[in-house]
């Protein structure tokens, strides 16, 4: 038993790609399942700022952020870099589609919270068009890179998982983001990888489904 | 001449970081002192999401995000891990001091775009209280950090730079966030820090000052 405990939802992007990881390891853990938006004090016993996922290893440290989860996970388990070259360009290359996924999902959940977190009162059009824009552009800059790879055989790469996990994520929770967008080699490696054994054993709870985004105008 | 050219302001911490990182590193470069509030164009010539920091590398390839950019940064030239620890506990611990940076960061930015960017019957003042919420909480936390380290004496390390960095950020373009609370190890890391030779070649360029927050109540 590694005594790994994950903190957090499936719905959570960055929590699933970290569960994933996990898996494709071949490192047990136990999920904690919870929200920042119903079980923030039980989220604060382990992590002071309320956010997932947090992980907690078998001497009680708990760990923050999913790229420095996966880093110390990486570290210590993907010695033969499976998940993540060790150097390199292709290294590069595969942190950038990580880069491009994160961009797209901070700006897609500002655009959820544009609608959630405030009374539509509040609600400020041009911002979350704006914020719409850039998850976008970076889907777009995110497909450019995936047309020339080949769909992966064995072992997802960090970036693919990520990518994956990111069009699961907008396209589940906030479908107005991404509507209409030409995405065909982000969603062939989405079909691919969703259909996994890695990644069904982590789909998400539950989509909540913005949509349609309330007019603004 | 290592041909990298660096896109950004000192003003953006991610930038600065960067900037500092290269300088510790000897690393020639030149800078392109743009903004996204003001050459958005130019930004997007180098990087479509339109976001800075950008490092164009001699072949032309250009990388984003500060964390990508550091990580290839450090795997072609701080062979010596003088930056940042190869692996284990060290490694992990200077990655959570980065974590902890990056939420106080993007949250003090929240709380300053709440105020910059919509129309003052736009603000919601539980919004901005939220965001101000979490960045203290991650400052506290890093300070919990840094308490127990000595002050860097040769170079600093990955997340000893971006402590620094963030600290100054937030004190010096938007004051309100971190006023009052009590932040001795990570001051005193700030000035040590910001009086050699690699932060003051890459001070801000300006602070617009954000002070005091306007009343939302």
């Amino acid at each position: 038993m590694t005594g790994y405990t994950l903190y957090g939802r499936n719905a959570s992007p960055y929590t699933r790609r970290t569960a994933i990881v996990m898996r494709l390891l071949d490192l047990p853990f136990k999920q904690v399942v919870v929200s920042p938006f119903t079980d923030l004090d039980e989220i604060r016993k382990v992590n002071p700022l309320g956010r997932v996922p947090v992980l907690r290893l078998a001497d009680g440290t708990c760990l923050v952020e999913s790229a420095c989860i996966i880093d110390h996970l990486l570290g210590d388990h993907d010695g033969d870099h499976r998940i993540l070259p060790a150097g390199g360009p292709d290294r590069r290359r595969d942190l950038q589609l990580v880069a491009l996924c994160q961009t797209a999902t901070d700006k897609g959940v500002l655009a959820g919270h544009e609608l959630l977190m405030r009374p539509a009162e509040k609600r400020h059009a041009p911002f979350l068009q704006a914020r719409i824009d850039q998850a976008r552009a970076a889907m777009l800059a995110l497909e450019d890179r995936l047309a020339d790879r080949p769909l992966p055989g064995g072992t997802p790469s960090l970036g693919e998982i990520t990518a994956a996990v990111t069009l699961d994520f907008l396209d589940g929770f906030m479908p107005f983001v991404l509507r209409g967008l030409p995405l065909p080699a982000t969603r062939s490696l989405g079909e691919r990888l969703e259909a996994t054994d890695s990644f069904t054993a982590q789909a998400p709870e539950a989509r909540m489904g913005l949509d349609p985004a309330p007019d603004l105008s």
